[in-house]
């Protein structure tokens, strides 16, 4: 019997420049996903995001990604996989010191950006990812992306005893293997308010999707991940978070 | 009882660029200050040097920087109290992570360079930099420079319940009031290997030293600060080593 | 006879991150003081920034800084005079590059936030920035703070031959030494639109000022610098330009 | 008829670390790839570099990299080619202001480490690259990789009127089409100073390499590339040199 866990990221001002409407999305969340200072985010950013974190009881996880700032992380660097272990349990460590300063803790990893997207595809970069949590604290669980087949990742996890969260969306379309539709296909990405909750309800219930080529698909997310940038967007989270409530633990 | 810690900065390397010998200096200290990213260092170098460090019993410290890697830390960045207290809780908590990694841990915590020189000028810098270890471990000493008078130092540290480290050098002359003498000024660092190794003695044997206008100073150092960068630099830290080891602990 | 010309701050956004309505405020301004890589813009940036101008026919000035994004170059970093000059000069190739390459060129020199206060008060600052506009290209203006007294800056101007822009501001209130009144203190900062235009006005007409000591200021201002994140401060800037074109040239 | 140049990367110094002996490679090259900021070198270290090949009369070169200090520019990073032209334009801006300023220019420029390598095999960075040197000076050569097929590069260079240079090793083994054999492999790296001297001098008289394979391969070399971090390799350097004097120019 769980709940789903609605994840965003968050922490991602940098000095004089804001993005996101941390404030806003903050109460509406289970899970907030901080940038650590290499795609996003300052020393006094982090702290003011864990701050709002722990005043709304939301757990926090470490967001690292490539050492990118004018990219946003949304890059891949062809980082060998020691270089993104270390750079990784950097990135942990430091946005640790600082929850430890707020007398809080993290509570999970999810890489960021091109990282995310490359672990999933290179059996070698997702086992750096899972030895930097490993290394750092073995409790923590990895968040990463909810597919048909998650094998590789579960086979990586299972060897180091590290726990998977797998994160499903409710605003993008699904192929008949349960990957995310490129956003550069019609259709990738759904802008309907009752599209987006009608999906996000029945990852919420463990129900199948309808992939874009017809198909069923199964994903057993643990996790919906849901962006806040404007009012409407915030609407929608608020919309989704009572869907998920109003369904209790699911079975 | 206890005898004078030596300590030497350590982790100087920056991706491709070597700075220092630590595999030499490593075998013949005590303490080693651990750059954190922010004037030297990167994740690879920092896990590098814990390794080399656990292997050799030394303790690990924090060795935080304000944010200067083309300028070493060693030019002041006129940041707030506030600004000071997050970027040295963040590099103390990326270091920390990696130490967790090899399963040791932060013992105490130097600041560098500039930011070092300019707490102890500056009672809120100073504070900053005691709040931040606070924040992250009210455990953890801080090392500070040693002086005649550390009253200011003394009565932050206090209020936050931190044990401060007082640090001497060797091979630096002091003026009356237990303060460096610049190094634009003639006399201001010994060359002599004796007359380093003797200021050592005595700094170990809580002996007051001469100060460069003649006058009698007392230091009480907790540890001594040497530099390794080439074979005979090296050499003298192991006579110096070698002395102290030979005084046993003082009283 | 000449006319007040408008210059503002564009080119500020970073990666990711806006900053600024640059499409708004071009078409009302003659000088973009374009930020150069290192407290603001990237070479992406830049070059967007740059095209704007080019559109709006509004002159392009380099508007280098200290290196320091995160702070927005608004803390002073103790720069020795050789690193400014080559820091400066480096930014303004950089700039300079990308202007060549959109068919314009660079018109003058504007350093930005805390070095272009640190080159007011240290000659020395002062002097390694009118270097690099001479190494670069000895036609370039230096754009610089008008005051009651300017004889420093001027003195080293002339002795490298560099001309100099006297910049004023219309939102600010002036000490009797024709100074910026800190904005920690009250009646620093305008807010009356009214208020502004008027002091815009008289800057532009050669008037006297009143300081906040009641004593009259004569700036002589080549220049006004205005400011537009929101679309009440972008009409200010439009009633600015309207009210100076009305003038016309002056004596 | 045409003597072959000798290049050499230089001003790899980065802030207080020292790489590469420029000093003593400078007397003995014809071309220096001068690093501009992205993956070594800092506007002070250029200003030397630049200086020094000004008194040695050796061409500069900008050697523009991808942005990434930590990984000295040997990593790939997926920039797009708008990025890449953009970011190129920047460092070639950049370096020519100092030049400018030590009253030289540029002469032509040669890509570095990741971005060299990606550039050769994906047409789109190539033509991104060449549009980048277009819009800073049409006249400058383009540095590239030689080898039997040189096709792609020479269409999309003629498409832009960019006069290309390809340059050859004289420490590395070749493969059947001319291409560099993989570090990873034996015998890829000559180690023998008489086997390295012989293949400058059949690179210089333009007669064909035997090949990995056994194959004769033929490269049109206008440029050697030779590395001095050692006086082993700088003694090297010397007797290529002399040797491709001794030739006189090549028909």
């Amino acid at each position: 019997m769980r709940t789903l866990m609605i994840n965003a990221d968050m922490g991602e001002s940098f000095g004089p420049w804001v993005m996101g409407m941390d404030e806003h999305v903050m109460p509406h969340v289970d899970l907030a996903n901080v940038a650590c200072g290499f795609h996003a985010s300052d020393p006094h950013v982090i702290r003011r995001t864990v701050r709002l974190a722990k005043q709304h009881d939301v757990k926090v996880g470490a967001h690292p990604s490539y050492p990118d700032l004018v990219g946003f992380g949304r890059r891949s660097i062809a980082c060998s996989p020691d270089e993104v272990e270390d750079l990784v349990l950097y990135q942990i460590g430091a946005l640790s010191g600082i929850c430890q300063a707020e007398g809080t803790g993290i509570h999970y990893v999810k890489p960021h950006g091109a990282l995310y997207n490359d672990m999933i595809k290179d059996p070698g970069l997702f086992e750096a990812v899972v030895k930097a949590v490993k290394d750092f604290d073995g409790n923590l669980p990895l968040m990463t992306m909810a597919s048909c087949d998650t094998s590789m990742a579960r086979e990586i996890a299972d060897r180091y005893g590290i726990k998977l969260w797998f994160e499903a969306f409710a605003d993008r379309a699904y192929d008949g293997e349960g990957r995310l539709v490129s956003r550069r296909i019609p259709g990738a990405v759904h802008e309907d308010p009752d599209e987006i909750l009608e999906q996000a309800v029945k990852i919420a219930k463990g129900e199948p999707l309808t992939a874009i080529d017809g198909s069923e698909i199964e994903l057993n997310a643990d996790t919906l991940c849901v962006h806040g940038d404007n009012n409407d967007s915030i609407a929608a989270i608020q919309s989704i978070r009572e869907a998920i409530l109003a369904l209790g633990n699911r079975a």
